[in-house]
């Protein structure tokens, strides 16, 4: 249990993690921590990392950086909440999550689950060599589906059609347990081919996604 | 206002579709009908429309069907719900869905707007000509986001993580608005080229879906 913790940086992630842990009673201090916790960007968690005095436990809280980021420490863990958190919400963001944690050692994967646990996280051990195929999910899930909703709401503005109108469906399928229903399903290809010539057509830059997409489905 | 209605095909669509009408107090009715509203499947409208005797309205509800296919009647629309209606839930799924309607005179136009409202449903029009389009859009943003979950799900099981994981990151996307967050977002290329690298190696036939993705989030 480690309870003296240094955060270091405040962005998205930062913040909601600072918060949840002053929610919990941790001491948040810069003076002899027992853990530095580097919630900074991927690109700069190496730099910061061998910037700090080799000791305390030192973990990141990257999707992407494998723990090697952390050297010369070898007191070290990650804990990867999977989830999208933004500014102007709060440590709530975390409740629900599951967060992907990596760690070298029994005690070092004891105090990853711990400190997922006091994030109010569900973990699980993700190891490094997997990690790119861990992340890979996490964009696929959360930041394609952003895609997949910019590009139905460009198309129905494109026909004059009120653009909130895709939400609606967007929610229902995941409350439906993502249900395949509509043409694919049916295995109606000429929609799908009528679907293409029309993108084609008249939002060529959508085309090839469109019909990646359909190939995974169908597969 | 037509109050006797048939209602053909009792699927998915239909099932809801005539659930809801007859919570509305109409007569859902084989007999001198004023309204047949067919919820067959699409690739049989026309035969089924051509077979029903000229007189009353009809409708389809289909997304992708043109009103051509109800030929040789000349009272004519459609009402497609924007929604994914599935088995074992009732007329309720068609709450606060949008649905696009498609008419050719303000006679027709007025009866769809009627009939949509009737079923619960905010409309908005569509040309016929803008409808593979528009149906596209209804496909991204509904089939490809199970296609998504699916791609999200093996990718997770394939290295030990729970599948169930990625749905927090799902839902809360959408009730953020989605807000764009993770490495594309940050314009972390390396990330995404580490991606990239790991399913070509490893899951080969979601590297197209994840490049064609990628570049349209990066567009």
């Amino acid at each position: 249990m480690l309870n003296r913790v240094r955060v270091i940086g405040l962005g998205r992630a930062g913040r909601a993690i600072h918060d949840r842990l002053a929610e919990g009673g941790l001491t948040l201090t810069d003076e002899d921590p027992e853990l530095v916790l580097l919630c900074v960007p991927d690109a700069s968690i190496a730099e910061v990392a061998a910037g700090i005095p080799v000791g305390p436990w030192i973990a990141h809280v990257s999707g992407a950086t494998m723990l090697s980021a952390l050297d010369p420490h070898r007191r070290r863990f990650s804990v990867h909440p999977l989830q999208t958190l933004v500014r102007g919400r709060g440590a709530e963001q975390l409740d629900g999550a599951w967060a992907a944690i990596s760690a070298e050692t029994p005690e070092a994967m004891t105090e990853a689950r711990d400190l997922a646990e006091r994030l109010g996280l569900r973990s699980f051990e993700i190891a490094d060599a997997d990690r790119a195929i861990y992340h890979a999910a996490a964009v696929i899930g959360g930041n394609f589906l952003v895609t997949l909703h910019r590009a139905a709401t460009e198309l129905l503005e494109s026909v004059g059609a009120p653009p909130e109108a895709i939400v609606p469906l967007m929610r229902r399928t995941i409350e439906n347990g993502f249900e395949l229903t509509g043409p694919i399903a049916r295995g109606d290809t000429a929609t799908v081919d009528a679907h293409l010539a029309a993108l084609e057509a008249r939002a060529p830059h959508l085309a090839t996604m469109y019909r990646a997409l359909a190939e995974a489905t169908q597969r």
